[in-house]
């Protein structure tokens, strides 16, 4: 790989991108019942999976998700020489107990729900230097353990704000490869903390926004570009508020982003018949959002060209509980439609 | 990159290695009136840095080390291209606020007390493909802040068992680049998730030892080496438990390491007196030691090549109460002596 690939400020070109050869998505009930429930791949009706707890609910999830892919790809995991994954919970126990079994040597993450494109991204500079054959994403959130996590116990029943996210039941597993499959990932710009001083727990849109908007203008700044070089420009999970927000700091920076937008965090709930307040969140929604809804529009074509910015927002119970804010940060990625080769 | 530098099953070569150009090590009270203290930078008699949280202070911990990294290398944050930062507090939120200030793109890494390995690793890669001049690595850990995590509150005063090892206030931070510096990464092997089923959160040697049993047999395999092969061959936080563990398990496989090895939480501690138990821990444990005792090694020529694995223990606070195993990791570097070329 020469040097040339590196681009702008906080970018990476791969002219020659790695392909996105395998792709799943699983959700849970709730998601199922939403707008792109026709699209998953497998909806669990049972939120437990069978388990005895949560936690252990999201890792069957992840591994679900991974032996998923590895089918639809036909591959067995001994053939995946590097994964890259990462989940929302401390010490990210969903992802090291969801990946034990196969047995891969693995990079675990934590960028909050920006994850999705994390991972991602260093699995397209793993392949794309020819360090792997191929190399896997894996990236899970679960509603009830985000919950346990982050907010009240489910039994407690707590009000939620209107500005409040539901953590999406889901979890999304890619295989990068350097041939094969109809998307390449031509690129990536990588997201700096950036931190707004918002407070807000229950309102990550607005904690979230300005790493979605930095990382967008450095993006569009490196590879020279405008919004409208792109089909659509998805934001994880900013959801209505976090939206509105976005729009309105890139049109300060000169940017109209309004018409290319799409949040992944949106397109998952009906927001007016399933109570999710400001839309879905999580590192499964971008995920699910990708497999299930973005690639299969770029395999047809019907995309040519997308942003694809899983955004994060970082805290923890002990952070907030001591009144520190909650910082956002978020990853880029361009994913093209391609010729399919072999 | 070709190809040619995948080497057996979970290994990188880098013939033309990355260096590293410059490196820190903070060390808390304890830690400088070990062994190693002449040895480190920097010593804080005030264990709290003069923050008001004990998350602040190793967020603070960490973004001192990264500061005198650069200082030392003569560069600014804006010379560094990616950052892969990491610690053992949920969310990792000592690295997200720690390193915030610094704007640098940043990839959130959790491996527990791995994490060094797997960030030098992922900077390594990253140099040595092209995609950055430069790129940082910096981990650390709080003895306040990770009892409070995943232990007992201070004040409560509880017995440790004698297996129980002692979470090392330290951070250690790196800078990657193509030439400058006598220290080259001249490989990686990158492990995988092991899990024999120990519960005993109180004895992580013994939990982590297993999966440094397994990467360093991968390596040896992958690499065509014996232990004699390397002056030293370093664990990242065994302990005295741990380490009579892989001492055994090796033997078992017909690799004898006694006389090469040595281990990072052995070295912080003077076992005898500091009432440590079985030694150091903690991602910043073998950061620091890295950094204070086996860089200037390499450096001066005294050893020309070492194995350093730093070894996680992958657990929280609810994994382990709802009974679940604590599954280890370990992920390896090649550190070679060579000529100072600028």
């Amino acid at each position: 790989m020469d040097k040339h690939c590196r681009i702008g400020k906080s970018s990476l070109r791969f002219p020659d991108g790695p392909r996105i050869i395998a792709h799943s998505s699983l959700a849970g009930k709730k998601e199922g019942e939403g707008p792109l429930g026709p699209l998953f791949d497998r909806i669990y009706e049972d939120a437990t999976l069978g388990e005895d707890s949560w936690e252990k609910a999201e890792s069957t999830l992840q591994q679900e998700a991974a032996k998923l892919a590895l089918k639809k790809a036909g591959l067995s995991s001994e053939q995946i020489r590097y994964l890259f994954g990462g989940d929302l919970l401390g010490q990210i126990i969903a992802t090291s107990f969801g990946v034990e079994e196969l047995n891969i040597p693995v990079f675990g993450l934590y960028g909050a729900c920006s994850v999705c494109g994390e991972a991602l991204s260093l699995a397209a500079m793993t392949v794309a230097a020819g360090y792997a054959e191929r190399a896997m994403a894996v990236t899970s959130s679960h509603f009830a353990s985000a919950e346990k996590q982050f907010r009240f116990p489910l039994g407690y029943g707590n009000q939620r704000p209107l500005s409040a996210t539901w953590t999406v039941t889901g979890a999304g597993a890619f295989i990068v490869a350097p041939k094969g499959g109809a998307v390449k990932i031509s690129g990536i710009t990588t997201g700096k903390v950036v931190d707004f001083g918002v407070k807000d727990s229950m309102n990550m849109g607005a904690c979230m926004a300005p790493a979605a908007c930095d990382t967008i203008c450095q993006h569009l700044k490196d590879f020279g570009r405008q919004p409208k070089d792109y089909d659509r420009i998805f934001t994880g999970d900013l959801g209505l508020v976090g939206q509105k927000i976005l729009i309105k700091l890139l049109r300060d920076e000169g940017i109209d982003l309004a018409s290319v937008h799409d949040d992944c965090g949106i397109e998952m709930f009906d927001s007016d018949t399933q109570d999710t307040h400001a839309g879905g969140s999580g590192a499964g929604c971008s995920a699910a959002v990708l497999s299930a809804l973005i690639l299969p529009k770029l395999q047809r074509g019907d995309w040519k060209r997308v942003l694809f910015v899983p955004t994060g927002a970082l805290l923890s119970t002990v952070s907030f509980n001591e009144g520190q804010s909650v910082p956002g940060i978020a990853h880029g990625l361009v994913l093209e439609h391609c010729e399919e080769e072999t």
